[in-house]
């Protein structure tokens, strides 16, 4: 038995998330049928996080038992032809037992583009949300402030979730303006909660709008009340970038 | 009666191209259906470039004429409503009678987008061709010296196109290879024959994979002899960059 650690990118427009679901196409199960296809063995893949419809990755990890002897390097190439253009295997190798997409991760990074152009670009169209209304970037980099460190973050926690805990700790929370009118936020926690990036966005978004002040984020975090913190933002512009070990 | 020029972007995966045509769809019968619905007119488009099957477009320009009164910076806004999403209209403007978007048109530049990572960027996908050989960016470089002035471009043209010369005068052909590994080949010329930048990328490769030498390309060029040049690049790379007055 041999434990392989796989990174992949997909683009999420397609599908209904990473995770399997009965009436809808997901990236697990597409992963797992190249996998039998490849292996010749009924495969379950372990995601480090669980996309949800829509959302993409850069950097997804997953990993898998496997009694084929098929060489490591060898799993992008054999997966690529089995899967569709949208969904890519960029790297695999063997890992010690005990490695765990999931719970050996140190740390999760999310990018999230807003596109603030006038008119919508074209091409960035499943990648980014292009907000109606004029934001000020200066805003979105206070509002966030806010929100770096380790707090209870249970105002920016989606319902339908089962975990204990609502602490985590946001180590970094950036805005890159340098792609102008693409704004992108990077953001990195030792984990996070159901649509938390995306209900973070949204709240920044309000504070960037004007309809709530930059130190009112502080209250909102505090308050720990999601009905008041910002709409989830769109799945389109969220992408699981990195996942740290 | 007025003269309206548009600016517009498209994916241009989903199309046939620009050019109205019977049973497929295309840029310009959605563009023409949406003017339509917005002057209450018939309305015929006139594009600086027909763009191909599967081609994009970041500034592609058009103008009609039109007696409807609506002032032209509010076309972006009500075209774009009537428009997929895939289509943008990202500026108007009333201009004087003679201006002709194809005629009028001092140079066309066209970018084209080469993905050299091991495996395909899944967020590139649409928008670049991934070779599957090994490229070198040095020869790419040198084989395109000898494509930049005035020549007779016959051997980098498809059939299929009745323009009586086939002399270009080509401005400028400058690889960017900072985004590696999406390397871009920038080329701008007076005009360009019927696929004429895909041939010129397909010569290139061959030379960038060892094929031929880059000094070959003088010889091809010279030969007028399309049999000579390399394969038809995809489309998907291809890109109307900007339209120069």
């Amino acid at each position: 038995m041999r434990n392989i650690k796989l990174l992949l990118s997909y683009d999420g427009t397609n599908y209904h998330g990473f995770q399997r679901q009965e009436n809808a196409c997901t990236i697990q199960e597409l992963l797992e049928g190249a996998l039998a296809k490849v292996t010749r063995e009924r495969v379950r893949v372990k995601p480090a996080g669980r996309t949800d419809t829509g959302v993409h990755a850069r950097g997804q990890v997953v990993n898998f038992y496997t009694t084929s002897p098929i060489p490591a390097e060898r799993f992008p190439q054999a997966l690529n032809s089995c899967l569709p253009e949208d969904i890519v295997v960029r790297g695999a190798e063997e890992v010690s037992f005990d490695f765990h997409a999931r719970r050996s991760a140190k740390s999760k990074l999310y990018r999230y583009t807003l596109d603030c152009g006038e008119y919508p670009d074209v091409f960035w169209r499943r990648f980014a949300w292009h907000p109606i209304y004029k934001l000020q970037a200066e805003l979105l980099r206070q509002a966030g402030q806010y929100l770096v460190g380790t707090y209870d973050y249970a105002a920016f926690r989606a319902s339908g979730s089962a975990v204990k805990t609502s602490v985590r700790c946001i180590k970094r929370l950036e805005w890159d303006f340098s792609q102008d009118p693409l704004w992108h936020l990077y953001i990195e926690a030792d984990g996070f909660l159901y649509k938390m990036v995306r209900i973070i966005v949204g709240t920044l978004v309000e504070a960037a709008r004007g309809r709530i002040r930059p130190e009112d984020v502080a209250i909102i975090r505090d308050s720990k009340n999601r009905d008041l913190a910002g709409p989830t933002a769109p799945a389109r512009g969220l992408c699981l970038w990195e996942v740290k070990y």
